[in-house]
């Protein structure tokens, strides 16, 4: 977290600056993406990449080529090392005001962290969920996209404090369910699996992504669908995911218990495969 | 715009960082302030200060003191200069994630430009608003807050390039009129002066405050209310205001266009006098 001690590049360099006129500060204008590194491979890289890439094109910002990023996540984290590697890409700086520069370039930010140590419980157990009082907003034009308008997610994790807690469901201002503070979610009736539709507000995650790829694979039906909370407390299993854990199974919410399943467990064991060969 | 340009503070030092683990540019985790200083001092400080106050309140963050802002602005503008001064509070650093840490040290940025040059014809004859296709989110928790989480604004100003318009009109999700990318609004019926209502989206400025006071002294009933496009359109007149223009004149909207009045003129002529002895 000191300046200077090499945990992070601006713009492939240790020695740039983000200066108080890049717009990713001034506005949240960008974009990011967390992903982990197992011995100095970045999980689902071009997964990751396309994601970011996306977010980028839908904000109008040029997103930096794949390439480049790569050579600075090597540049980062050693050969064999484990980490979070974050990355933010802005709008890059202007002059004061929301006009965007029609030569505007992107700063491109990679930051790494030791990977995160939740308690073996959740992962052997399942966690129980806060049920959030905020509710999101529908934004049209943002949803799906991890961009760094993040003051939403920030109130709700400032509702609880209970370290047994692991995440807080987030409802929209019409009562739909779209996700959690830092994951996705699914719901499971039989052999169907369900995850809400983010088209009004959410971030459309990786790992989100993937588990309906490999869903199918395992003979669930999946369906992307408009969901509420009696929807979820009715349901025979509900699952969080996001690329640091993978899955885990909410055993708790509001007053609903739910008994021990393996499906997150079968489902983690196959998201830490890698899904594409490293660029 | 360059690095060590001595046109920024940041925690009262030029040599001060911005690293990406503040939550500044991370989240938008923060607020910001944008006001006139004519011959070294800021006009309306106090006002300024209370309302970048409430919304570090707002936020739970922990807003320097009025007198060591002073200082920065002191600092970065000379006695006799005029500039436009930009103050961002964020949260401070933390660790990767969206909690809070219990014991965040707010990072303090005051930056300096130049004032903005408006074409005299915005002055003397008023100005065309585009009426922007992005409509804002519903978000009561963040209404009236001067937040980095901005992206709206940023989207919405990239909807025309004609720099004969002056600003753009943002309507809501369910049509109510709020205010425009970097202005309030005001919309006036005979000596009625009223101005959407902030409750679940936009900002409230400085200069709205002001106007709501001085129309009070200028024998205006003033009202703030919830407003439709058609009641802009069916209005006498149509003002939109911020702390750096002080008050416009709107002349065109849609295919309504106004016969020229004094109001604006009148307005700015007492915006300009400052509201509060200089700290």
């Amino acid at each position: 977290m000191q300046p200077g001690d090499h945990s992070y590049l601006i713009n492939g360099r240790h020695e740039s600056l983000i200066t108080p006129f890049d717009r990713g500060l001034a506005y949240g204008d960008g974009v990011f993406r967390t992903l982990p590194v197992y011995a100095g491979q970045p999980h689902c890289w071009l997964r990751h990449y396309r994601h970011l890439e996306e977010d980028c094109n839908a904000l109008g910002i040029v997103c930096p080529s794949a390439a480049l990023l790569r050579e600075d996540i090597t540049k980062l984290v050693d050969e064999k090392e484990d980490a979070v590697v974050k990355i933010i890409i802005t709008r890059g700086e202007s002059e004061r005001g929301y006009a965007v520069p029609p030569l505007a370039q992107p700063t491109r930010i990679v930051s790494k962290a030791a990977l995160p140590r939740y308690p073996e419980k959740f992962f052997k157990e399942g966690v129980a969920l806060h049920l959030c009082e905020i509710r999101l907003a529908r934004q049209p034009r943002l949803a799906g996209i991890k961009h760094l308008n993040r003051l939403e997610n920030v109130l709700a994790r400032m509702e609880w404090v209970d370290p047994q807690i692991a995440d807080g469901l987030l409802l929209d201002e019409d009562g739909m369910v779209i996700e959690c503070c830092m994951s996705n979610l699914f719901v499971r009736y039989g052999n169907l699996l369900l995850t809400p539709d983010l088209s009004f507000c959410g971030v459309a995650g990786v790992t989100r992504e993937r588990i309906l790829e490999l869903a199918g694979r395992m003979d669930f039906d999946t369906r992307i669908c408009h969901l509420r909370l009696p929807d979820l407390l009715k349901a025979e299993e509900l699952l969080i995911c996001n690329s640091l854990y993978g899955a885990w199974q909410v055993r708790r919410l509001v007053d609903r218990v739910w008994p021990r399943s393996t499906l997150a467990a079968r489902l983690r064991s196959l998201l830490r495969e890698d899904d594409a060969p490293v660029a």
